[in-house]
């Protein structure tokens, strides 16, 4: 299988750690976006919209790091990394939905304010955009909070994609200077994910 | 089913759609986000943020729009509303992932910037907002116009969930005044799902 990555991404990240949990060999094609080569016509064939992650599977073609993650659970469901029951599976695309939507994309936006638009001298962050982000943040956080205070893993006792997605997400958090002092739980888990294997790089 | 909703929602409105498709009966719960009946306690405690949609089948409690629908979707596999392959199904949850993480954030940032703040008297919209949600708009919907150029659904020629997941997204984002003026095939896609009969409320 082939995956099409930038090292540093938070998403292909994801990608990475489930790949190495279910034994799956990736053959990496590292692209270097300061050189444009997320871009090229060859990639955005495959990617329209030159992001990263995507992989390649025997001819078929897949992007968004959480439609990956889960297909790739489901190739091995022996791995048990995704529930096998119904209701079990609609949990855990609940949190990985939960994520995309509400933690996602406000990360992100912390990201371009407070990393990228230093980097490339685009001036300081913006108040307002920074501040709806932290509000937003501050809304939803607390749920996962709540959730972990009396569980080791999003979905409970066992690991799954979600720890997997929902963990580089607030690994991708702290580098772009979200706080999480607030949120023991959270601090506490990201502990127990970094502790194994596959998480580290 | 119980679901409970907000009518106006463009969230509820995709499980509301789908149930019609499959023809799942829902006894419907509205609430009243105005009298704040979203954040009673004993609605707290099937969602903990407060939002909608939320359904409960036989003591199952799920939200998320999009997991719900998919859950809605697989519980009725002869009616095909979720491609049954691997590879389809995992396309189905990209085009969701995508809708989730690029797209209805931004329109949801609009909508508060535009609608919401003028009707709870909270000044004018954020001109830094508006543009960096318009800014990521105009990257991520001509993906989705390009999609739509060559075949009249999402997945191709089938209708699926993706339809009614973005479909409603992108009919929220005509209601926040995103401008679909350079989309012709999504504006043709929105007038071929406001054709079906599930879609008329």
């Amino acid at each position: 299988m082939k995956l099409w990555d930038v090292p540093v991404s938070g998403n292909c990240k994801k990608v990475r750690i489930a790949a190495r949990e279910l034994g799956i060999e990736l053959e990496r094609m590292s692209l270097d976006p300061s050189k444009g080569e997320n871009q090229r016509p060859e990639y955005v064939e495959k990617n329209p919209m030159g992001k990263v992650p995507t992989i390649e599977d025997d001819g078929f073609v897949l992007w968004e790091s959480a439609a990956i993650v889960v297909y790739l659970a489901k190739k091995l469901p022996a791995k048990r990394l995704l529930p096998a029951d119904p209701r079990g599976e609609a949990d855990a695309l609940r949190w990985l939905f939960w994520g995309a939507s509400h933690v996602g994309p406000n990360v992100q936006r912390l990201g371009q304010e407070r990393v990228y638009k230093a980097r490339l001298g685009g001036g300081p962050p913006d108040p307002a955009i920074v501040a709806a982000a932290e509000k937003e943040l501050a809304r939803f956080v607390p749920v996962l909070e709540q959730q972990l205070a009396s569980q080791p893993h999003v979905l409970g006792r066992d690991y799954s994609v979600a720890d997997i997605v929902l963990g580089c997400t607030f690994d991708s958090a702290r580098m772009v200077q979200y706080d999480l002092a607030p949120f023991p739980a959270i601090r506490a888990w990201l502990e127990r994910l970094q502790a194994r294997p596959a998480w580290r790089e």
